[in-house]
């Protein structure tokens, strides 16, 4: 997507070595960070330089090709192993991250059966693939999600599942994208999504981006709106899908989920396949990551001179939880809008048909 | 309540005046205000130096005392009415602020009968009994509501509907007090609750002064704690209540009411009787106040250096929504606890039941 006149992916590999856009310093500077090694982008991933599941994927998947070009000759496996190791432990909850790794391990170890250098050469192709898949994934989740907005739409979206969240395009937000460049009027209520605030923050930044109007709300006005009549449908994004259509994303999506059934209207969910965790039965078995209190507690933005600083916002020595995900039930969602199509999230074993459509797919581009 | 070792209410008449506690400015620091007429009352009302349904009220009915105690004997009445109307202006949504304007009006004219004199007096007295008599429906609240909370349990709440937000003990917070009183153990779930952060600022200073522990969640966070089976019960207050049952309180009440019935959790309301609307028939008539985008887009806080400041956390040029209320269905209201028993919400005519028993007392208070 485009960031002024510039085309730009979240993350991407070239002659110097592995990009990312730095989404901690957005909405109020834009900055491209370069990761030289493995270690450096593991931390990339857990410090939330770079968020968002598809994001996650894709450069978990580049670090995982910079640990076959890292490995000495001397340590290959065990370099590789404890490279795999390092990045797995970064995030626990987005699925994209586990599928990109594990496609760049099988790829690099196909290429060992040859040699170390065709390992790496492997590594860093499937790596490459993984991304690229990604943004296609997207693209057609656009294609796909487009037809179901209508002229017009007042849509709700949580957190970012944007392009910044992706390779490119995103998840949620690709079917605006989508309906905009077809000529649709289409405006977006915009939970500010906190503790972190990427609704705010990113999301926020994309839509003004792309020119497409929004109101930002605070987390707990979007299930008003619906009972108001004021929001035509929800699109969200999801960090990990189980095999039964549960659905992990972004803390705060399960309460505009209920909201969303209690008025009646459309709650969509929008994912690349690589999103579907295939051994996972249930969204009781998705990990959900607990984070610091700290974010919580302490506010980031520009004070009234410009400069970026933070506040905390409670009483000195107060706790606070953080869990940063929830799970909704598949009966909550009307639709997951994948790149295979729109499958309802209650089809008994929908993660199975998904994961079969998929790995039909991989076997495909590999052969 | 206590502050540290003093005894305080959130507003009270002296010989020097009307006082309130500045809620600005807590939690980094504890100030009285003196208002001095009754326009300073009614900004401390609009800028939210006092908020909460019952301080508002008591705040309400001493600012429409000094209406008649300023009012000249050349222009009296049109005095007296003026100051009524810029106090009900004031903000649109917590029915206590109309019920304690009209007390102190009735009573004021009924002095009028004898003579001026008698009229600022009665009006100072009507005043004082509207807090008073917060006061005491907070207090019974508390022991009735009490029972309610069982041995360990967890209960979240969200906004601040403590002692700051009535004249003393507050509607949802007094069962709590009331039973760590009483030597039960209880552990609180606060929704920061986005954007003024009522829950972060007041509840979490309140819980501290009583050593009662918490952790603050953000406002996404409570629904899945349910869904997981980590809260035992939510008790909120009200800034109205329809003849219906259903409740207006700080926007985000609605989803976590949701989130409770789905996961068979007791969701109660606690408001003194002065917080139904006996002329409002169902929560679609509730005036819902929208108040500035700026609320939502500006973060107030310390920075790392103590210095209270704030920060802007959009990118540039963002429009933010900012209902300040939202309605709760009566239908997902396990009850209501006022100072007269704890009701059933979805009992037909709830609010025109209750309305008698207040006029009953508050008649035989008169005579």
């Amino acid at each position: 997507m485009k960031v002024g006149s510039q085309h730009f992916r979240t993350v991407w590999y070239d002659d110097a070595g592995l990009n990312v856009i730095d989404q901690r310093l957005l909405p109020h500077s834009f900055q491209i960070l370069r990761l030289a090694t493995h270690r450096d982008t593991a931390l990339a991933i857990s410090d939330m330089t770079v968020r968002g599941a598809g994001a996650i994927g894709a450069t978990g998947g580049f670090g995982m090709a910079q640990g076959f070009l890292e490995a000495p000759d001397a340590t290959f496996e065990s370099y590789i192993q404890a490279a795999a190791a390092c990045l797995r432990a970064t995030r626990p909850t987005a699925q994209n991250l586990f599928y990109a790794i594990d496609r760049v391990l099988r790829a690099g170890y196909q290429g060992l059966a040859q040699s170390r250098a065709q390992a790496r050469a492997y590594a860093l192709a499937e790596a490459q693939r993984v991304a690229d898949d990604d943004a296609r994934a997207c693209e057609r989740i656009g294609e796909l999600g487009e037809a179901l907005i209508p002229e017009g739409a007042r849509v709700s979206t949580h957190c970012n599942a944007g392009w910044l969240a992706f390779v490119d395009w995103g998840s949620a937000l690709s079917p605006l994208y989508q309906a905009v460049r077809r000529g649709k009027k289409v405006s977006v209520l915009v939970d500010e999504t906190r503790p972190r605030s990427q609704g705010a923050r990113l999301t926020a930044w994309e839509l003004r981006q792309e020119g497409i109007p929004f109101h930002l709300v605070t987390d707990g006005v979007s299930a008003s709106l619906m009972a108001r009549g004021e929001v035509d449908l929800v699109i969200v994004g999801s960090d990990r899908i189980a095999r039964n259509g549960d659905v992990a994303n972004k803390i705060g999506t399960y309460p505009a989920a209920l909201a969303a059934r209690e008025a009646g209207i459309p709650f969509y969910v929008a994912a690349p396949s690589s999103t579907i965790d295939p051994h996972c039965p249930s969204g009781q078995n998705i990990p959900i990551e607990e984070r610091s209190g700290d974010e919580v507690l302490w506010v980031e933005g520009r004070d009234p001179s410009g400069t970026l600083t933070r506040v905390f916002i409670a009483p000195e020595g107060t706790s606070a939880r953080n869990p940063a995900f929830d799970v909704t039930p598949a009966a909550l969602i009307r639709g997951i809008i994948t790149e295979f199509g729109v499958v309802p999230a209650s089809e008994e074993g929908i993660g199975v048909v998904l994961e079969k459509k998929r790995l039909a797919m991989q076997q495909a581009s590999i052969r």
